[in-house]
């Protein structure tokens, strides 16, 4: 390797490389160098081959921690409007009834959906992607499941692709059409789901899906119709992923166990055959603390059996205008960490090495040689801190694919 | 008045005034001028009177919402060092007095403080500070507490009034002797309370002392302690205002109110009798949601007899290294808003109007004409976006004093 083709050198910061199965992988006074949007050397500055700092395109002196960029592998960060109309009326004393009474709910968020064109809809999104990048984030999951009909949701899976194009970083798209039920489908449950499992191929066909979700409760779908999206998915070669068992145990994650599933989201229900079968499959555990912290439920997910059976737990902002507006990873890193009392540790290595997992993707979440150049540099001298700070920004800097960000 | 002397004229953007007790106060396509610091204009563009616009010597066109500048009444911002390390000890299972033992709690950051020199101090605090600035305070309340003999207490306060200085905000210090009990006093809680009680007099001689502030509790010191340390904060005209009732009902609250004190901190068990008091005196009862997050608290404060007792409720950070490290107010009222079950208006009016009553200040709190020319500007259009979002970077721009801070 001729050390003089280096694109970038960032020298002096302290490596959190996660590169091991345990512990933070702490390198100080460390150099990490990338080529081609891959990181080609990641350890100790005294160890940096010779003439590696005199090549290199871009050199960087940096304090603070260099941690992986960090992966949200569960948002709705497409949509239009806001619901923070409906916030206050409910910490005014409004019931849920009262809300749906007066157009609000998932349905406020679907039509103002609809109502924007393919721009709007990027605008508005953009400013809650930046929020998320401001914070360290260089890799997104995010959901159509607002849409509710083949073009609207056609619409937000192109607006997906355009911000992932817009930013410069990975944007993974998940088809959720069986979100919820729209209102042109009321009582028609079955009708939709046909619906749905007809709109899937056509949007593949078009690229816009690299995965499929679907939101398995009694008040959404049963796990017979989930099951029917999950088999259109799997003739297609796609990987499924669920909202799963997070207002009761409707043994959603053992089905996404049962199609190999990368990941079952929320789990705050899920039973012990659930655990069992997602360790078996090695499906993730994507934890929801917005959604915790916001909806005040008291009901923890399984962890200490997640834990022992070795499912990966991922952290998530779940991003989304109903039940968890937030605009940081960091946050849900923190939350994760107050509510659930996963350790910091847990907590970074959720919202990295297990949210690449969780996406299916290999290729990140650790510093490592070999891995993408996606790092993010903090203000900050030891982990711990990056959950323990609540607010403040942090983030000095971010490279993705070895391009700055911010 | 001539128009034509104005400083500056902001245009278009929603002002969310406060100017009455009850509502946002909002005016939509409105102007905000000021001159000399001070608002003198705060209503609709269509009444600007002629030649303002011309005249004025800065226009801005502004989007969004402007609120009265954030004011944060109850924090601990000059510390040196953090305690992320005990945070993540907590996480990993260690219980207190584990990291008593190793040398945590408020003992280690008393010897960081001790250690840091005053510019070293002045450094790391400013940092926490440029954060909340950040994020819409531009007033804040500064306590001394880890320095716990007379020259660090000295330094603390002199490193608060610096702040002030260095980034054009306003910061009111409060002299937290009777914070805790320094080691070298172990055992004698009286003649440190003797030493507190002389060294008050000389920090207020310097002019370091805005008001006075102790920590009523089993843990800490008692009623009959503090009342001394209150005693001569009256002989010397100063404000009291006292950390009350967090973790047991101390009867805290009524003796601040015995005083006339400017507020109760905390309250989250004061008794009916400590509410009636704090009513007939005037005092303000300051929110501190941080604290109860971080140490997941269930007991919430009788926010109904505040309420029905008509005393004001202000919402502040308790920015500290051990119990509440926040570095937005924005997210102190986000976690009143959720813990709490805060109305969003409530949350704002105790970041704002009533955080400026808790530091006795009558000049700041509201968009009105007389006001000082203190206000922030927010990438939202409704006020209950500023609780609703957790995290992001909403401010657009802030002004202190009608000067540019953010
Ligand atoms: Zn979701
Ligand atoms: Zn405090």
């Amino acid at each position: 390797m001729a050390t003089d083709a280096w694109d970038g050198l960032l020298l002096g910061a302290t490596l959190v490389t996660l590169a091991d199965d345990a512990g933070y992988g702490l390198i100080k006074d460390a150099a990490l160098g990338w080529r081609d949007g891959v990181i080609v050397y990641a350890g100790p500055r005294s160890g940096l081959p010779s003439g590696a700092e005199a090549g290199a395109d871009l050199v960087i002196e940096a304090d603070g921690l260099v941690t992986p960029g960090l992966i949200d592998c569960h948002t709705h960060a497409v949509f239009a409007g806001n619901r923070a109309a409906e916030f206050e009326q409910r910490l005014q004393g409004a019931s849920y009834e009262d809300i749906a009474r007066a157009g609000g709910g998932i349905v406020s968020t679907v039509r103002a959906v609809r109502e924007a064109d393919e721009d709007a809809l990027l605008a508005q999104s953009l400013q809650r992607v930046r929020a998320l990048v401001a914070d360290g984030a260089t890799t997104l999951e995010i959901k159509s499941g607002y849409g509710l009909d083949f073009d609207n949701e056609r619409k937000m899976l192109r607006v997906a692709r355009r911000i992932g194009e817009v930013l410069g970083i990975t944007v993974r798209t998940t088809f959720l059409g069986a979100h919820a039920l729209p209102p042109e489908f009321a009582g028609r449950g079955e009708a939709y789901i046909d619906a749905v499992c007809d709109w899937l191929p056509r949007l593949h066909d078009e690229g816009l899906v690299d995965a499929v979700d679907a939101f398995a409760e009694r008040i959404a779908f049963s796990i017979d119709q989930t099951r029917r999206v999950f088999e259109v998915a799997r003739t297609l070669g796609l990987p499924v992923k669920l909202h799963a068992d997070q207002l009761s145990d409707g043994a959603g994650a053992a089905l996404v166990a049962e199609f190999g599933g990368l990941s079952a989201d929320h789990v705050e229900h899920t039973s012990a055959a659930g655990v069992a079968a997602m360790a078996a499959a090695g499906t993730v555990a994507v934890l929801l603390p917005g959604a915790f912290h916001v909806l005040r439920e008291t009901t923890l997910p399984p962890l200490d059996a997640f834990r022992s059976a070795g499912v990966p737990m991922a952290v998530a902002t779940d991003c989304n205008p109903g039940t968890s507006p937030l605009l940081s990873l960091r946050q849900a890193m923190q939350l994760s960490c107050t509510h659930f009392r996963l350790t910091p540790e847990e907590a970074l290595r959720g919202a990295t090495v297990h949210a690449a997992r969780a996406l299916g993707l290999s290729d990140r979440g650790r510093l490592a040689v070999g891995q993408r150049a996606d790092f993010a540099c903090w203000r900050v001298s030891q982990p711990a801190e990056l959950v323990y700070w609540l607010g403040g920004p942090l983030l000095a800097m971010s490279f993705a694919g070895g391009m700055r960000l911010t």
